[in-house]
């Protein structure tokens, strides 16, 4: 009753990998905030310029499962000053039928990352063309990495582009993805030469103005944009809302803090449009992409199901794995419970 | 850098007290409200109805305190059913500067518990008379004892009643403290006679409805409401606003969730009346109680910066204790960091 498991990056890692069933999972969570009395409550955040940080706390109940997540995470944009990341991050795991504490995962962001892409790959099944086998990468971080592997577990992926602002850091980033996913991975010198031909771009940097575009697009490609998760963030050229269809992961979240909230800032358009969510088209109630020929556009800010359904799978594998370890909260944290 | 103290409540119940340097620690949070640029988001809530289940996160960012804290308050009102507490919790402490977790106090709501009786100290000891000597506590709980405890901290207290719903659970109550405190504290059978000729009146519980008439006020008397806490508590009858000089917590804060909220919805005082905050009066930048014969009410709905200010306090403690565990999380979490 006042134990709780607690597992490290480091327990995490090997037991919870971007594979298939994470993406079930983040898919599943994604149908039941179309489907289900899902209660998401606003991001809280705390900025704190003085430091150039900031922290955002995400939850969701999803009903039906055992735990709903709350979620901290920090971004502190001096930190690579002093030899340290930018991000962190701790995930707690609740009984949704006690409020208990069941689990703390002391992952630094490790399960973000992996949801993060999980929602680049359900974005992908659901609004790209199913012979997407060409894919270009906007942005050479972590989740340039992740996004691109996660395509490959939903698409026929047989080649890849990257292009980051860092032509260096592109290049190692290709380079290691070339070796890792077996499949000619090129950096490249554009964008929009990374963009021509891809039938899927995935856009992946903390860009504050557009990395990618309107005229770029290509009949038939889907574009993830999953940079933008703050007012200030911009990766997506307005005007590309004149060529796509649209779909937001939290459309209410996407007015305020997406790419969805450049084009109603640019007039291109109006705040109260009501857009699909991913949730409904993988539900089926509203639909995606219709046409082979037609731009698809998904606008991921990262939501609070996300965090439950990964951290409700993170803790199934944890005790099928007897990873982590116990505390009693009325015992001693030095003492082995 | 990837290590974090990790305290349980068993941990902390020995080195952290409710004493006059908790108090004086909450005292300086309410302070710097008012004189600094704090930053004290609204609070995030989850509402779990199925299972009659409730969480609040709160945070705040006090300048000159190393950590800020973020703390997770579940409430699950069928757990006592379960054999279980209601209210539990925990309270993780992130480094101002890095935005990286100094510390975990997995500690039940225990510090919640000393840092709310804290808050009711500084309310008295700004607010009552100095010469206040008889208490009134109406509740029975965790609270109601704490609460008396925090008032001998500031007051010359030297006699209380207690009066409860339960009229047996304020008959242990008033035993227990009696011979703990070492003063007579009385059950009474009604509230109106605990409050006759009372100096301070702490309200202490989770009522729906007034149970402090207005009629029963007396000149000179101090009241402290905090049971309010969400929108469906009240505890002060509204037409007491029109005898007392009122005091917030947070002004924003109870204009929502506390006795104030009542008040206001009964349109005895206008929606945006200009109210102190505990924080002016302990800074002098505006007037508590200015007479002996004044009437005072104190607000508390409950205040991240307090959460901050004993977070950090407990740190302090913890680290001079050598108490707590490290967790590196870039280890196994079996592992002895």
């Amino acid at each position: 009753m006042s134990r709780m498991l607690v597992l490290t990056e480091t327990d995490l890692r090997p037991i919870l990998r971007l594979d298939t069933s994470a993406v079930d999972c983040v898919e599943a969570a994604f149908a039941a905030l179309a489907t289900k009395p899902v209660a998401m409550p606003p991001i809280l955040r705390l900025d704190i310029p003085e430091h150039r940080g900031e922290v955002d706390v995400k939850t969701a109940y999803v009903p039906g499962l055992d735990g709903f997540a709350i979620k901290i995470s920090p971004g502190f944009f001096d930190n690579p000053l002093l030899g340290l990341p930018s991000l962190n991050g701790l995930i707690v795991l609740l009984s949704t039928h006690t409020g208990l504490v069941d689990a703390l995962f002391l992952d630094n962001g490790y399960l973000t990352d992996v949801r993060t892409a999980a929602a680049g790959a359900v974005a992908a099944r659901h609004l790209s063309r199913p012979d997407s086998s060409v894919a270009a990468i906007l942005g050479a971080g972590v989740q340039a990495r992740l996004q691109l592997e996660a395509l490959t577990l939903v698409r026929p992926i047989r080649e890849a582009r990257i292009w980051a602002r860092d032509p260096a850091k592109a290049a190692a980033t290709a380079d290691d993805l070339s070796a890792h996913l077996g499949f000619p991975v090129a950096a490249m010198a554009a964008p929009e030469a990374a963009l021509r031909g891809a039938d899927i771009v995935v856009t992946t940097t903390p860009s504050e103005r557009p990395v990618l575009e309107a005229a770029w697009l290509e009949p038939g490609q889907h574009v993830t944009a999953m940079g933008a998760d703050s007012e200030h963030k911009n990766e997506i050229d307005p005007a590309a809302f004149t060529r796509v269809t649209y779909i937001a992961d939290r459309l209410s979240q996407t007015r305020r803090l997406g790419e969805l909230h450049h084009a109603i800032a640019a007039g291109i358009v109006s705040e109260d449009k009501n857009f699909a969510e991913l949730g409904e088209v993988i539900a089926g109630t509203r639909p995606g992409r219709v046409r082979p020929d037609e731009i698809t556009l998904a606008d991921l800010t990262g939501t609070g199901v996300q965090d439950t359904a990964i951290a409700n799978l993170a803790l199934a594998r944890a005790r099928a794995a007897g990873a982590g370890r116990a505390i009693d909260t009325k015992a001693a944290a030095g003492d082995i419970a």
